[in-house]
């Protein structure tokens, strides 16, 4: 029977979990106090219930990347980042694990041998120490398109990024974060699309090879 | 990572997953007028959800049993039974569907070509037309336990049961349904247990071979 | 501190509750088979948590309407009707219950003692019994602003409805249902209450003086 | 109709709200970074629900007492302590306001106007700064019903009590928390009141008077 994940896979993408917090009301935004085992349990029940519908529709999951609060948490703390690699691990040690650089999570994946897939913001600040700006600061969000696109290209071809106070910061740029629930959303989609396109970059399903 | 599905593993129990009605409060014990899309949608992520855990242990689903009001609801409605056993069969057509004999969802499953796995209660009283007698008469349960050992045993063994009002009834039973919340129902397990193996009746994992 | 009832409050709305069924997923328009009792229950938890923010506000509750799947149950079944309108009484019987005429809730109401205020709909369509065309017919919506206007004068002035099959269908108009979540629903409220104006309508808070 | 709060009311028990976190699977025991705003929302929200079913019953809400991690947090946390007051003293200002001596929450109450009703407890151990030995810790809890009898007399009757490490720590004890969930939950409650009646302690629901 036809479910929605159906029609990602007639379009092509390749299908990530993006399990978060139990925090219907907060949208998982809000940070819990969960320990590891119940990260653990968490995420691994969310990968499950994907991946029950990619299985229905014969196709399996590519890789999985923490929501909201989860994820700026797994960026910092090393054991809500371990139990994050654990449940991805035992599911399916094949699965890639989008992360940021640097951070504590992108460290677990690769010290559990998991394909680390190395994530950047097109439209958020980051801060000196390479960690993006919190929301709540005024200067979180980069309203310019064109400015975005502009950090985009920086991260992807030269490895770094100007941070909010001006000093440059190492990154490196697997695959590139833009928020959906925008109004502009699409109409930046393509106009990123249409710069790496321009400079020369391919956009691909990311693969360890 | 230890979760309380590895405990069931290790004593050597087929795990089935039992999907029910999305009410929490009620249990899924309150019939809800789903479609029979939504209860796809349901089902499918009850398995998947169970089936990651199972997973990470390294094992794998056994079999199906809907829970609750949406078990008598399948039983007699062509439409809720044909959406569940699209969903096993969607998920894995290896899996094993537990429905009562001549039931709806006995026959859904059977037409999809699912291994279907006749379930009857040992507790519970039947009518004359081989439905359960609904929890709210007063003669629902069957309380005396050697009564109910004497009904397993006959429908086992004889293919039938004595309805609530006189008649004998024709049944299959491929499994037998204990209710575990009771403060009695370890002593009746064993005490079935023990009636069965006099009998000569071996309890076994349910295969289709 | 400032919550949004606050806004209806500023803007002189009478605030009335719109209890449903415990079923969040479905926005509450799935059929629930529950009891009396727990309907009783479900409706007296939504009138107090929704109270709670009135008075920290200075104001009172001034009516109640049941939601979605519960109202069309309600306007039908005599002991759910009774159960929400006991809830109602229970908790302040000078509140106004929201009932369409002739349903077995605006028969509840009135032999409880409560105020009746009996609501029409601008924009469904209605049966030759006087209930509404369900959602799943294709005629259920009226989709013309202009009929959906003349049904609610003729309504209010005349006391009657046409009904899908040509019929004329008493009907007592107290109050009239707008749908608020369609893109044009605000040009719509306001072209209905030119209409009502202009016929010598007065628009006013519901009171039984 | 009856509601389980009708059994509370014919005992002759005054009645207290225990809002928590939203966050059903945990409890309320998982702390949440909420917002002030956020805190005040949710806690009028239970208080309102609550005093729903008293209001049917013809009786109102005594006191009101935050529950699990919220209970800690606002003890440490004068923003969150400010928020859960504010609610108490918009929904009623005559609600009592039950938290430890001298937290966060208790000099909240006070600046506010709030009757504060300073809560100890019988069964767990206290830190030297006054602060409860958390959960965690393998002496949080006073396994010996005579020693938490004990306890709770010296607090009672000499405003002091015995830290784990050994100090003495001033206290005020107006109420004291007794932990329901316990099999010897009776019989300890009945120990401790007969200890309480032979010290002439006299037990009374609280009055500010």
């Amino acid at each position: 029977m036809w479910t929605s994940v159906n029609l990602a896979i007639d379009a092509g993408v390749a299908i990530g979990a993006h399990p978060g917090y139990p925090d219907l009301q907060g949208f998982g935004r809000r940070d819990m106090g969960l320990s590891a085992k119940e990260v653990y349990v968490y995420v691994l029940y969310q990968i499950g219930a994907l991946s029950g519908f990619l299985r229905s529709a014969g196709t399996t999951l590519h890789h999985l990347k923490p929501h909201g609060a989860l994820y700026n948490r797994a960026a910092v703390d090393p054991e809500i980042a371990h139990a994050i690699v654990q449940a991805v691990a035992d599911f399916d040690p094949a699965l890639a694990l989008y992360a940021p650089f640097a951070s504590c999570m992108a460290n677990a994946g690769g010290e559990s041998g998991l394909t680390v897939c190395h994530e950047v913001f097109a439209d958020r600040r980051y801060e000196a120490d390479g960690r993006l700006t919190p929301r709540r600061h005024p200067d979180a969000l980069i309203e310019d398109p064109e400015e975005a696109c502009e950090q985009v290209l920086t991260m992807i071809c030269d490895g770094k990024v100007r941070a909010r106070t001006g000093e440059w910061v190492e990154v490196r740029a697997d695959t590139v974060c833009l928020h959906g629930d925008g109004t502009g959303a699409l109409a930046f989609a393509k106009r990123i699309r249409d710069r790496l396109a321009a400079a020369g970059v391919r956009v691909a399903t990311y693969t360890n090879a």
